[in-house]
């Protein structure tokens, strides 16, 4: 089962179209996904791993227009575990319908901050994001 | 030749990796698009047919991190205008530099703010849009 | 008792200084206000009326910096109502300590949307913020 | 003279009545704050002294609502230099035209980085400061 995340769309939200603006939603998976990272116990894992998230890549399908006063499910799941790169789907959806506002797939790797770099997912780390396909 | 567009990187664009965070990366490459568009012209062709850009995908890739007090540039060029859609292709490197940011594919349909649906790329707006390839 | 919201802060509201950034706290303040105005069934309200809420001034105290992690509550109420202009007054705490992150006053008139023109604060609109003094 | 810095008011800049959001103006401020800064070598003189710019206040004044399409003029100027704190006014005008969009005062002080407290306004770096106030 996915995680979930429900944020109102209010009006600071909108732009000159009176819809939810592209980058915004950018900012709704973030929190979603922090949200999920934290209720997992991530944040915290990760912290003492001395690991940063670092994004590669994201490709999101903006496939209707969200507006002023609707809920917004968001739903937020692993979908691949990689040897360097991991990737986290993320379905956006007016609340109490089936309608899908828009939808993402987030690569990322994992930096270590003592030394700038990427690491390999393997060991404990590969086993702590395993966890997470099968929840 | 792409369309450039210089920003220049702020405090206020950072997060806590001290990076560029992801979302604000959309509104530069916005930033660019409007200034290219009205560069171009086509606002006022645009309003004047009544059609409102939508977007329906965008596909970054972040490649290196910017930081504080950078000078960063964005190229801006159509790099393929289907029967529907039409992708617009933006990198964002350092200014002074070969180092790329990021790079972005944006697809985008034409709607008709009168009947609120996508129309054909074809006409006078394939003509128009077709300008942009060759620039 | 004031109306109280709840946000977390999160890595995308910080910036360069690992605080949350000045103009982020406007935004978490329009939160609180919707979400207080909505719970009150003033959103409805002022829609009927053709009103629109229009700010004149924001006068804000930062007191303290907030970071990543932190739960924030956010009380807002009615301070003032006025001839022709009426004043929120919110706090921001760190939640679970009566630590005051930032305190504001907001100042707004009512505008007619058919007019383009802020209206008198009398008779049945007197009446209905009026309520909110005494909440 | 006060410091001039332009903006052009995009789409995104936008929210739901069409107009510049409250809190985005924040943020055209910070952009004419760090403009200004950079141009005067403050930025760099401020490093080197470990010293902050932390703001303890923010009263702006919303006078007209700015639309998509227009450029703004962000007029920068110090008018005020205390024992603890000093104050930038700063002016957001439609450019080519006499009509105030908004203006603000930002009281702010002056923090050590190491150890984390505000300094007093006196010696070299009231020497600095004060340059400001004739420029």
């Amino acid at each position: 089962m996915p995680h979930l995340t429900q944020i109102k769309v209010r009006g600071y939200h909108l732009d000159i179209y009176q819809h939810v603006n592209n980058a915004r939603y950018l900012e709704f998976l973030e929190e979603a996904r922090w949200s999920y990272l934290e209720d997992a116990g991530d944040v915290a894992f990760f912290a003492e791993m001395h690991l940063a998230w670092v994004i590669v890549n994201i490709n999101i399908n903006y496939r209707q227009a969200a507006t002023n006063g609707q809920t917004l499910n968001i739903a937020t799941q692993f979908s691949k575990i990689g040897g360097k790169s991991a990737v986290i789907h993320q379905v956006i959806s007016i609340a109490g319908s089936d309608v899908v506002v828009a939808d993402a797939d987030i690569t990322f790797v994992c930096l270590d901050q003592r030394t700038g770099k990427a690491v390999a997912i393997d060991g404990e780390l590969l086993a702590r994001l395993s966890t997470h396909l099968t929840d």
